[in-house]
């Protein structure tokens, strides 16, 4: 049994972490801080995990922490980088889903995030979990920095394409569309019922977190820099993120078999899907899944190629790409535990 | 014109109250204040009012305030008490859509509210301003306290059957369901789009600030007290209230034509319409209009008799009664500037 | 292993039995039926199901099916009847979520579902599969009919109340609301989401095919005649059911605790949750899960109990209340397979 | 008073135009006609005009209809053109809602549509109904072609872009979104609450039939070709258009104030609203009004160009613009029964 703790549980991705965890077999839950909710029992909160935690949320201890072998981070940026120092050093290993050690540019991460970074020097440690991409380096490392639920859907999009060099990287565009859960379960007015439901817009046209992300690590998939324009919108949904990725097929490569490509990039990958061919993903057919469907097209077979990728942002965006992180890192099955099927209708 | 001011315009019955006040022709917007967003334009906060409003919202003074024919009040509760006396010495007349004014008992006032009322001589002079009943003392009224939106339904709802004493009247029951409007527009978790979306919920069963409200006029319309269950639940809509009311009919009372009579009561009312027989309203039917809409029955012929009645909490349930109150109060047809048909779908 | 098969597979009640069989460690799917998309693969219509079932929906033939050790039927009314007696007589157990089997008295069957019934001989072998009910004779039985979904929700927060014969029976009211996938898969314009979505509405007040289930039901809860009135609503909502009940406590009864005595009731059912005192259930809270949460009270220490109860219409009100019934009926731990947390938020 | 009929009133469009037509005052509702519906009367299918017609669905009569001065035809595409010539031969204005007459080219719409054009010589005399472009044809016409409701959205977002020769017109994106209403009032699987609800997905990405009808529109803003990349999607809402347009600037244009031009282009649009520098448009800031609202903005600076647009479908995309084109047909001040505000929240 690996022994678990979660630090900042009172988030949604907290919560989910939790539904995952109690269908887990390997697991087993020592902690689950809270500053604000401390004494109180986490499925007073969360009705949903009543019968399966009798656990109260805890004031977050280091020492406490560091007893346990792998630490999750479910709290706002700006937290885990205070605490996580200590951790390793401890020989604790830990998987953050903020985003305090995704990006490896300091200078780039204490500009889009407003403040200094507390531990620069850990951050070249950290390793980016995205298992299709990292597998190998997850395996070895302490510290997991859990990628953002936008780059998430943006990257295994664009994978193929970019791995073989097939479009044109000075032009990618990701037009992609969240649920209300990604904005987190702080109190705000723009995230009420009355604001978000029956609507829909963009937002952070100038410029989201989430942006020199995803460039960093198409960086990686193209081997050299690329140039993308990122539009997010809110979704008056629950969860899902739904990207509809635009580029344009270098020339000479129009007789590429688009369908092919993906079918055998990800034929091995248990958490990502390629749909039949003209066949497009939706967002509630991986509602509560670890999974990221993908469909790909090039609409009246002209130059632009069009990826559409979904996942729960909660899940493969977040917490249950959390755990398929946990055990890779612990040498178990990557499926383990993430197998339930999505809530659909 | 009507020279009129609104005080405390940054909430959803301030913008309701604008949009209607949009389209009326016997008015002239003075003054709207908040506050917090003293300076800004109002069209800013509220997008739909871009093109219709060159206004902003200003700090509020009692003074500039009393050079208005007519103030509104549409503000939370302990607002309108702390200046509605200063405005009435002035000769202002004063609709006040918070609760200040509605219970006649001030002792069961404070102690639903949980304050001390600043001016409890004031609230003798209020007039319900439910004009289906009250019509002839809102023509002559200087404060108006206009009803909550779940006494609305339950009243127009219960009204002939108590005026003509057919039920019992210790034994009523009102279901409620409103539209998540209703809950205002602060900042807060329960009323997050990830909270309130594809869910519903009883709330506030073991006593709602309505109760006392519903249960003083409904006393009046059964000339004798009454008793009343109130469970009031939370739709994830944005707008509308439904309420199904359960009374029993009296002894004797087997062969009263319900429908005939709901039609007879309501004949002449030009925002109450009671659907044709069998037939049960909904609350789409009534989106952004000044309407309640009315169905009776008896299921089985038993002796149950069930109402359902329908309004738009932030229309009829608010600022559409208060456009109401307004032109029954300075003598226009009561109709004037609330014509425009519900939105469907 | 249990060998299955599922007759008419393609409404939400089918694909739900797919989605909970799928994380069930007993049972292997035989065949999955549907005349009207026979040959087309069950992941093609239910994407959600990619990667889980690798199956194809075929045409039912008696024989084939009786080659399993468990038939269910998902299917509209009236389709069960006529098959269920050759599966009996070959000595296959069947569950029928459908209305064929659970209204005893042939006539009143006959009339509400205004057909006749194809099989009378066959109603009263039938067991009535609610086990917090019925555990017993659910081990025995050859033929379960699985109870309605809004049934589910009010006998499961009645029984208390009448078993003890603390209210007076011949006046209860279940004022009941359900999300759309209630009307299931059809195509129909009064269940498309610009019918459904943003509205609220009471139907079917003048008689509901679930009311005479449900009276039933009670009167053997009531151990004699019970007068119901049963008013559905109609939510914006997928999943999930609400009935608010209210009924009155008889004289003499004052002074008995409640929420012990519901507590007491179901401190022994894995799927009955009572909600602690003055809290009361939401749909959300058992999203996707085989579980009833039901909260009670009586506002303001009056005479009238109000008792909340949720379900997941298509989990405790139809697919899992299935499973649920073939894990008495094998033999299995009542809970196998039916673990996982609902889906919050 | 201008005489109107409508034909085929039983859909959104047509329920839309009603309710439009109820509050313009120089309009007298002659006949509205549905085959399937006759007899019944318009409040009864559409509960929210119960009190502003008293009119009822008759069949549909090329002598009748010809008494009017102008008929909409809001009917599926098909049908408007078997009676247009008789009407236009009669004197008889017409404004045809559906796609019979928007596409110059026949032979393309024969191949979108799938069937032969009945009155190919009459798609010469139709003017596209865009008032923004057309305004003075229009005035001229006799027949009027309102243009689709993607179109409405793209075309007036790109339309200052193309007219200035701002960016490259090989490489034009259109990433839209529509609400549920778009897909019409039929009764079909694919668009019930339960598949819609808390989803999102692409959908007609290899090809949408308002593809041709908005390249042949840009083309002539751009004079000359363009190609476009038009993937819409299904948003769980129920009204609204949002349409993410992506463009290059043209090398050489970087100092173009793309906020000073559109607000320089779109000054004398009533019914075109230019957001503020850095804002960006909401679905529901347009809810139940005739109105566009655009934003524009570089991210972080760069030769990428996005354009948001946001229309409702069933008004400026729809039944408002058929109004909108009537009052410049008629001579009559183009906001003539267009002034009232969105419905927000």
């Amino acid at each position: 049994m690996i022994k678990v703790s979660i630090v900042g549980g009172t988030g949604y991705t907290g919560v989910e972490l939790l539904r995952l965890l109690a269908g887990h077999p390997d697991v087993e839950l020592s902690a689950i801080t809270s500053r604000a909710e401390s004494g109180r029992s986490v499925s007073d909160l969360f009705p949903n995990l009543r019968g399966h935690f009798d656990l109260q949320f805890s004031e977050p201890d280091v020492n406490q922490l560091s007893e346990s072998d792998l630490v999750f981070f479910a709290t706002p940026h700006g937290v885990a980088q205070a605490m996580v120092p200590d951790l390793l050093a401890r020989g604790t290993k830990v998987i953050d889903l903020s985003a305090d050690f995704r990006i490896k540019d300091i200078a780039v991460w204490e500009q889009w995030y407003g403040q200094s970074h507390a531990c620069p020097e850990v951050v070249s440690e950290a390793v980016y979990g995205l298992p299709e991409i990292n597998r190998d380096n997850i395996r070895k490392a302490q510290l997991i920095a859990c990628p953002g639920c936008y780059p998430t859907s943006v990257l295994l999009g664009f994978l193929p394409l970019l791995r073989e060099g097939l479009v044109a990287v000075d032009d990618l565009i990701a037009s992609s569309a969240s649920g209300a859960s990604g904005a987190g379960r702080g109190a705000s007015v723009n995230n009420l019922h009355t604001e978000v439901s029956d609507n829909f817009k963009a937002y952070g046209v100038s410029g989201h977190r989430h942006l020199p992300e995803i460039e960093q690590e198409l960086a990686g998939l193209a081997n050299g820099q690329v140039e993308l324009t990122f539009v997010p919108h809110l979704l008056p949904i629950i969860r899902g993120i739904h990207s509809t990725l635009y580029s344009t097929l270098m020339a000479g490569k129009d007789d590429v078999d688009l369908q092919a490509l993906y079918e055998r990039y990800y034929t091995d990958e248990a958490f990502v899907d390629v749909m039949p061919g003209e066949s497009y993903p939706q967002t509630r057919s991986v509602r509560g899944a670890n999974i990221c469907r993908i469909g790909v097209t090039r609409p009246q077979g002209k130059q632009k190629v069009v990826v559409m990728s979904v996942i729960d942002n909660l899940v493969k965006g977040a917490s249950g790409q959390a755990v398929q992180n946990m055990n890779v890192l612990f040498g178990l099955p990557e499926t383990r535990g993430l197998m339930a099927p999505p809530l659909l209708p």
